[in-house]
């Protein structure tokens, strides 16, 4: 299948499919200035917790180009400053501050000077994107083994190629399934308010071959009710230690209805969205987005004129909720808690 | 509180708030035309079983006006081929059949000519608006009784004045509460894929000063989780003996979060709604749409092209879902076979 370029570092500068303007127009766009990477994550120019990671860490390492320092201790401290901007792009995904942190920490133990750091850091930054494709590639073989032969599968929000450097998580999963022969077919959750569903993942999935049916959120419940669907498998945003898991505001409700009607609830993540910092999900801070994304399409607005609207971007689904979580080291199941800190061990 | 005028008869014509106009503009269409208010119905230009029902009322009092018959009997016949066309108008409320079989009856049982039966129907179709608005007054009177103080409550879709003659059957009750001095928060679900929830229960919310919050369908079991909803009130376009219920898509999946958080989940309907002849919901027909109202936002194609879409406009609720029926006659609960049909003697 012919991978999607979503994030890459070209000619120094920090390249992105923009994912705001698809399905109707596929196209890249160069960032020359590491501020304007901060704008593309913070307006969804690329969104989808690993391609946030990788962003991020091209953006600094664009930063660390840009940035001229006195000393190594001015650049440095410059150089933090671009981080905390890039952290506070977004607030949910967490591979977005693994990145940074990670990134961070490397030019700090770095001994040398100012070129030297530059250069690891823009050495880490591009290793990471062929990482992030491997690793979604190690979920995918585990995650394959999950889905039956004519699975048919709902999916939320967009977990795909274009969530990650390439593959995908969710869909990396339903990717390797198709490599191996099953034969799978999609049901994509339309995914309010912004319809990264509709517009994202049934593109992707129709660019490879792969049957997908969009539908609205609300109907999942009775695809599940009637036996159409065999298994639920979404993306994460940030996960905590004992198995909780931050995604697309929806993916709770959705954890429910499988919940309810008995039917595998799945959730693909590499280790790096695991925050093992957080016990729980209410440490999880849930960003709200602007009311608009719910009241307008384009420039129209489709609401009555200043009515209260409530735009919360994320929710948690409690761990009790999730059948098994998908990582590169191989499959969780509960207790997470257990589980997971072995698999990062 | 101000009535909206939904339906009404007007010098010979029928008269509809253009609800496809709103909440963007509030104008009036008039037909003079029977087969014109068949289209009205099948475009939702009017739209919600109570109002449906209504409007084919007219309709047919409309044809009975203008059908010239060479006799009796070949009246009644081509007032019956009129009768077929708004029945086949749209198949999943029941209201509409209920309506149309009352006033066919009606001219039947009438022993005068031609004229006689024009006045018949006539008088019993512009009864009928009267008739609505005292039962959903009445509903609203037994199901306030239902709302707490202070009660933050879902609805989705729109079952307000709206979708009936006036006042509303779901909001008909909330409207029941605040005139008795309860303060209540509405929660409006935008209602994919036509948003009638965020276009015409929070516009019809606002209008009246009631306080509503607009949310995706997808957020509903956020707030049911987090105890910020108290109950879940909803209409019904078509309800079996055994009190299964259809209703706009996604109420299915609202009363599965509504009974896995313990939230009390309420229809709102009249007599007229409820289909005595169907032991249970597997044998209402449920409508499928047109894939554009799920990928089109006007002339926009916000999907990938040519995508497959599955575009279901309702689902069934099972009875064991469904905390309480209220009615115009009063409050049913489970068995609802019983209680329904006590009701109903």
């Amino acid at each position: 299948m012919n991978e999607l370029l979503t994030v890459s570092w070209e000619n120094g500068a920090v390249r992105l499919l923009d994912q705001n303007a698809l399905p109707g127009e596929m196209r890249y766009l160069n960032f020359e200035r590491w501020q304007d990477v901060v704008d593309a994550i913070r307006i969804m120019t690329v969104r989808g917790a690993p391609a946030i990671g990788a962003t991020a860490a091209l953006g600094l390492a664009l930063a660390a180009q840009q940035i001229e320092g006195n000393s190594r201790e001015d650049f440095l401290l410059q150089l933090d400053k671009a981080a905390w901007s890039f952290k506070g792009a977004r607030p949910t995904a967490v591979n977005l501050f693994w990145a940074i942190d990670r990134l961070m920490k490397r030019a700090r133990n770095c001994e040398g000077g100012i070129k030297e750091i530059r250069a690891i850091i823009l050495g880490d930054a591009t290793r990471m994107l062929g990482e992030d494709v491997d690793i979604n590639r190690q979920m995918g073989a585990h995650g394959a083994a999950l889905l039956p032969d004519n699975a048919r599968v709902i999916t939320h929000c967009n977990a795909g190629a274009l969530a990650t450097v390439g593959h995908g998580t969710a869909l990396g999963v339903i990717r390797s399934a198709v490599e191996i022969g099953k034969k799978i077919h999609v049901f994509a959750d339309e995914t309010r308010p912004r319809l990264q569903g509709m517009k994202l993942t049934a593109w992707e999935l129709q660019r490879d071959g792969i049957p997908v049916t969009i539908i609205a959120d609300n109907m999942a419940a009775v695809l599940l009710r009637d036996r159409k669907a065999d298994c639920v498998i979404v993306g994460a945003d940030r996960i905590a230690s004992n198995g909780d898991t931050a995604n697309k505001i929806g993916t709770y409700g959705l954890a429910v209805q499988a919940h309810y009607h008995g039917v595998p609830f799945y959730v693909a993540a590499p280790l790096s969205t695991i925050d093992f910092d957080l016990q729980n999900g209410t440490q999880i801070p849930i960003e709200e987005r602007d009311p608009t994304e719910m009241t307008h399409a384009g420039e129209t607005n489709l609401a009555p004129f200043d009515v209260p609207v409530w735009n919360p971007a994320f929710d948690v689904t409690p761990a009790n909720l999730i059948t098994a979580i998908i990582t590169e080291k191989g499959i969780a199941r509960a207790p997470f808690l257990e589980s997971l800190a072995a698999l990062r061990a």
